[in-house]
């Protein structure tokens, strides 16, 4: 018997039963885009981020919070009644700083309010993928990688995170879950590509791609560019520091 | 607009409602170790296999079934009240010609069952790989490649074999599915080994070895060995001709 803790990946939102959430690190990973925008935001000086699962919670929440902005998508689009979209390089420093982000998104925020029981839930995308690595070796816990994936479909971007992950702290962990050993060699399949390039072969990609924003998907694909750590606090994600 | 049909993989029964099944042609994978089984006793001449739900119908079948024989596991092991276990190294020619296996398994004969509307359903496995791949390129219709998985829980077999098709057939199919997309890169880190050398980092290559069944995994994972295509017609799967 090993020593070390277990760690597992779980593909999609639609598996997310088979798993022990318990007493674990849940890492939420939703790479294009709320994991990388929650990571910006708090990055650039956001004082909070609070995930809500419907438009009408953001709005209505939006209302009774001071110095809050209304965010989120549906289908990677603004939905209507919010103010501002789902979009990493819309938080800069000047306009985010010390306020409080209401994000609702098709996928991300979904599966945090669907983890149950977890010790600690934690959000992951490669704009602060040192700073998951880092927190989850140093915390010596029990983990699952959670991806978000697209209305339950696995997908490419958030599996490919998560092998980049399992790469960097297997040693650390007991690791007998084959959707760890296959999104590693997804990760291994990058061969020296930049993660941009081998994710233009996702559906998602192209589905944004329609939307003009592959931009916005190069932000969300850059390593450790927001090397934040949020961390869910009641209902609120902030900064571990 | 591609003019060719689509191709998509469903890597476990629990994603298997996202996926359009109807009019189309769905492959039920079973690697270790349903699908195997049912192309070694097909093609060593057994008359037809008939794949059951349960034990009960199982054995109830079996009674009623001229010249059958019941078979079947749970959890890697023959149940008690049928014949014989999963192992395709069981159904010999000497043994199996000219009799009716009733089949019941943990996985694959129960993804086989969820499965509606499909214009046809076929089985496969590394020991038919260039059957079924051969009869999807002709038939020139839409495909679903279903993995049985483990109990719901991704597995690396039925992906990787997933991915030898997407590898062999994807120049006459239109792929938009990150699924295929991971399974085929599996197959490419594969890298010269053989499957077999691949597969025991998988979780249920430990599970069947704590029960003796290497050699078993090993005669799975020998690609074109039973190279027939299984097709279900009614309730039976039999080789087309």
């Amino acid at each position: 018997m090993s020593n070390k803790p277990q760690l597992e990946v779980c593909l999609s939102p639609a598996l997310l039963h088979l798993f022990d959430t318990k007493d674990r690190i849940v890492v939420i990973i939703d790479v294009f885009r709320a994991t990388s925008t929650i990571a910006a935001a708090l990055d650039n000086g956001a004082k909070s981020i609070i995930p809500v699962a419907t438009v009408e919670e953001c709005i209505e929440l939006g209302e009774h919070t001071d110095n809050s902005i209304t965010a989120g998508e549906r289908n990677g689009k603004v939905v209507e009644g919010l103010q501002y979209g789902n979009s990493p390089s819309e938080y800069s420093k000047d306009f985010v700083a010390g306020k409080t982000l209401v994000l609702t998104t098709t996928n991300g925020t979904k599966l945090l309010h669907m983890v149950e029981g977890a010790a600690q839930i934690i959000t992951g995308s490669f704009l602060n993928l040192s700073a998951v690595c880092d927190y989850l070796i140093k915390q010596n816990m029990p983990v699952l990688l959670g991806c978000a994936a697209w209305k339950d479909r696995f997908n490419l971007e958030d599996t490919l995170f998560a092998g980049m992950v399992v790469d960097r702290v297997k040693e650390y962990f007991d690791i007998n879950c084959d959707s760890a050993y296959a999104a590693e060699q997804l990760h291994h399949s990058l061969n020296g590509q930049k993660p941009i390039d081998f994710l233009k072969n996702s559906a998602h990609y192209k589905r944004l791609s329609a939307y003009g924003l592959q931009s916005d998907m190069e932000y969300c694909a850059t390593v450790d560019k927001h090397n934040v750590l949020p961390v869910l606090h009641g209902r609120e994600l902030l900064i571990d520091k």
